[in-house]
């Protein structure tokens, strides 16, 4: 059976699909947005197997009929990854499902009346990430709203609503399960809806599909049978045997542990970004000190280094996420004071470079040339979301520098669509008056001290946000007359590499 | 060859066993201060043996002429231990010293005339741990001048000067060095003196001397030379096969790093409290959303759970230290910010226990009689420095409750001198109102439900601060009539176990 975008327009198509493949033994499964998450959860879902080695699941990738959307849905069902990824088992794993025909991407909500198991894997947006107290958050909860009374209106009675987007706690339980039972309601249907919650784990890069078939799962339902449901759909495409499922008391309590555990990171990282600063000024590399840490196993080896800032979609939002929760949903009083001030540091963390960058320059910011080294939030991949990059542009901006940018696996920059992002390097970096590593993509951690003179044209300054430079490198760039300052390495500072 | 204190107070008797030694190729090393540091640093050195099996070396412990430090130095060429430890070894260590004779304790500071290598173990105090601000912070620096220039009043020439105390970054470079240049140069020494910082890791508890002998250590010194000797010395008593030495840059590098690894602690520990209290607000289990979050090994597995609050000689101060040196002795405007505010959090975290209890508790706090269990800072040791239970019982007094104690750890409580301290559990709880379950003591963790019943004469209220009691223990308390709520259980609070 050969599967189209166009044959996903059409509902009957659909139905004859889902019965042949519950025939078969198959359980239908209905993925809601093929997003980061949801498109890498379909195509793992899509992989599990029976004991007699046919699919477990026939899975119906669901999205919007916006132009991305649809671009996502096609990708999907031409057997390509709608996602750049260095996980070539994410495009494998998409070939197979091809192939054998039991992944199908569509914009038909009407997908969702046909599955035994509805995924949601939708976005769900703080409006501003930068509110500086919990008063200012502001949640996109209308539109989560919205998706779930889509399913609502669909759904059978008996399928089981798994929601793995990350969510305000209190989520599941008020929001979610109300939606559900208000469009059940006006279908006449007026039996609890079965809700789980198991909150997603992935990770981008070369891992991205082992991040969910091979990583540990918490989850968490709203009744005994929601939680059986849960455990037993899980079981069938996670390596339960090496990564045992966790169950929760309730909804409450994973949705608070997902938005805990991606705020302990990012509280993590803030706590560094003051005793970076503390080594720059009194001429200490605090990269060594961190190591020198690090031996402490299971106390301080997941102590931070040094860095340029904090992006991507979760550690800049989650803790936001959690304090609305709190307050706007479950009625608590307490303010994630010291979270939300490490999310407040993280979001500032570039100015420090910039203030590094104008010590180095030998020139005011404004007119000079500077060229930025990676746009994305993290080395090896191409994701731009809340990407320190985009801030420290717009610091350089205002200061009327002239900038350029480079990152080897960024093609477009929608977040800084008037910046010239090159994709030659010795385009971006020619003439520059300045140069700012501020991703460790590892085109950079290459480039050796002729590569560099070569490339520039000339010795210049050069600020190491990232810890791309290591001191042999420096030294020999030093000799070669370039002025290097970085952050985290106050030892530089001492030997008068900025000078 | 028998030593006692008395031979300690004769310098030719010191001079003529040091010099008997080093003829059989000992070198000869003086410890300064026989606290909790330095009373187990001498014994671990003076465990050292040469390839050929003879002591590597002759330590010899000094103290103050103090009451304390008398007893210690008297506890010590007894063969016994100074500090009550559950660790057999350290007696052990002290005895086989004492049957060789090559460690001897005095008060008598003319030992340092006699040592190859001085390693400085004293204390070194900030003023007022509660300092709101950076401003405010004193540490009391001058009493480490004065040690310090009593070395350089004996010492000779060539002696290495180790410091081991957590001090402030650039006490190394600029107290110490500078302290004994003056003390020397008084003695018409010219030369610069041999200085090295190597911080302790040393750990309360059953592994207090392996915490010594069998861990991580990073050491730096003022020259080439202090270097060499401080690896040289360091090897011989610390099992560096195992745990190889790392050497930092200078001073100022691991005097931050010592005060950097414990405000990370410190800081992690203060991070979960405000999510203890969101726990509690929503009904949620803490430890159980914890435990399924520290299955992340490397990224969140030091992650804490909820408690009492902290204590001890380290996490309390060491911030404190680091800031203090940062502004005072580097020249630094850099604020440890979020680090100052954690030892804040840290500091009144048992204000957050007074509040648990005084919701359970179904009178006025005046009068009320309340039991609390645990008053070291720590399970399972009797060390009551700093110990959040002392702040605890400051906050009953002030309102005006009926205050009983017990600790099976601790027989005296310097600190609380006023307070009724019970070595039996059942005078400490028989008739009172409430129960604070602060410490994890393994004597508490054995209580069943009848225990308490029987002890306490009837259901009263219970506060567990350090999840003491499993679940199963606390609804068979609720069934008999006891009424429950926990630091971090949110769970009991939802199930109504306080009411």
């Amino acid at each position: 059976m050969t599967l189209t975008a166009d044959t996903s327009s059409c509902a009957g198509e659909l139905d004859r699909l889902a019965a042949s493949w519950r025939a078969r033994g198959a359980q239908v499964v209905a993925v809601q947005g093929l997003g980061f998450v949801g498109a890498a959860v379909a195509a793992a879902v899509s992989s599990a197997r029976s004991a007699d080695g046919s699919p477990a699941f026939f899975v119906l990738g669901v999205d919007l009929p916006s132009a991305s959307g649809r671009a996502r849905i096609e990708a999907i069902n031409a057997g390509r990854a709608p996602i750049a990824s260095p996980d070539s088992s994410f495009d494998e794993l998409l070939g197979e499902a091809k192939r054998i025909g039991n992944l199908l991407a569509t914009a038909d909500e009407r997908a969702y009346a046909l599955a035994d198991v509805i995924v949601v894997d939708v976005h769900l947006d703080v409006k501003d990430i930068t509110a500086p107290h919990s008063a200012a958050i502001d949640v996109d909860i209308a539109s989560l709203r919205a998706a779930i009374a889509t399913i609502g209106k669909h759904m059978r009675e008996d399928a089981l609503v798994l929601i793995e987007t990350t969510v305000p706690p209190g989520t599941t339980v008020s929001v979610v399960a109300a939606t559900l039972r208000e469009a059940r309601a006006e279908r006449g249907i007026a039996s609890e809806p079965l809700i789980a919650h198991a909150y997603e784990r992935v990770m981008p890069g070369p891992n991205y599909i082992r991040s969910i078939r091979g990583y540990w799962r918490s989850y968490s339902g709203n009744s005994a049978e929601s939680r059986m449901r849960a455990r037993g759909f899980l079981s069938r495409f996670i390596n339960v045997d090496e990564y045992p499922l966790r169950e929760l008391d309730d909804p409450n309590a994973t949705e608070l542990a997902k938005t805990l555990e991606n705020s302990y990171r990012a509280a993590n990282i803030a706590f560094m970004h003051e005793w970076t600063r503390a080594a720059e000024s009194i001429g200490v590399n605090l990269f060594d000190v961190v190591d020198s840490i690090r031996v402490r196993k299971g106390t301080h080896d997941n102590m931070r280094y040094p860095g340029f800032g904090v992006g991507g979609y979760c550690l800049t939002k989650d803790s936001l996420l959690a304090q609305w929760g709190l307050k706007h949903l479950l009625g608590s009083n307490v303010e994630l004071e010291m979270t939300l001030r490490a999310l407040e540091i993280n979001r500032t963390m570039p100015e420090h470079t910039l203030r590094l960058l104008e010590e180095i320059l030998a020139r005011p910011l404004r007119g000079a040339k500077v060229t930025l080294l990676g746009a994305s939030y993290v080395a090896g991949v191409g994701d731009t979301r809340n990407s320190p990059s985009r801030y420290f542009v717009e610091l350089l901006q205002r200061a009327d520098a002239d900038v350029r940018v480079h990152d080897p696996c960024v093609d477009e920059w929608p977040e800084c669509p008037d910046v010239p992002l090159f994709a030659d390097l010795g385009l971006a970096m020619h003439g520059a008056d300045a140069i700012v590593l501020a991703v460790g993509h590892q085109e950079y951690f290459s480039l050796e001290p002729p590569d560099l003179l070569r490339l520039c044209g000339g010795p210049v300054a050069i600020v190491d946000a990232w810890n791309v430079l290591n001191d042999a490198k420096a030294a020999s760039l030093r000799d070669a007359g370039f002025r290097l300052i970085g952050v985290g390495k106050g030892h530089w500072r001492k030997r008068g590499y900025h000078l």
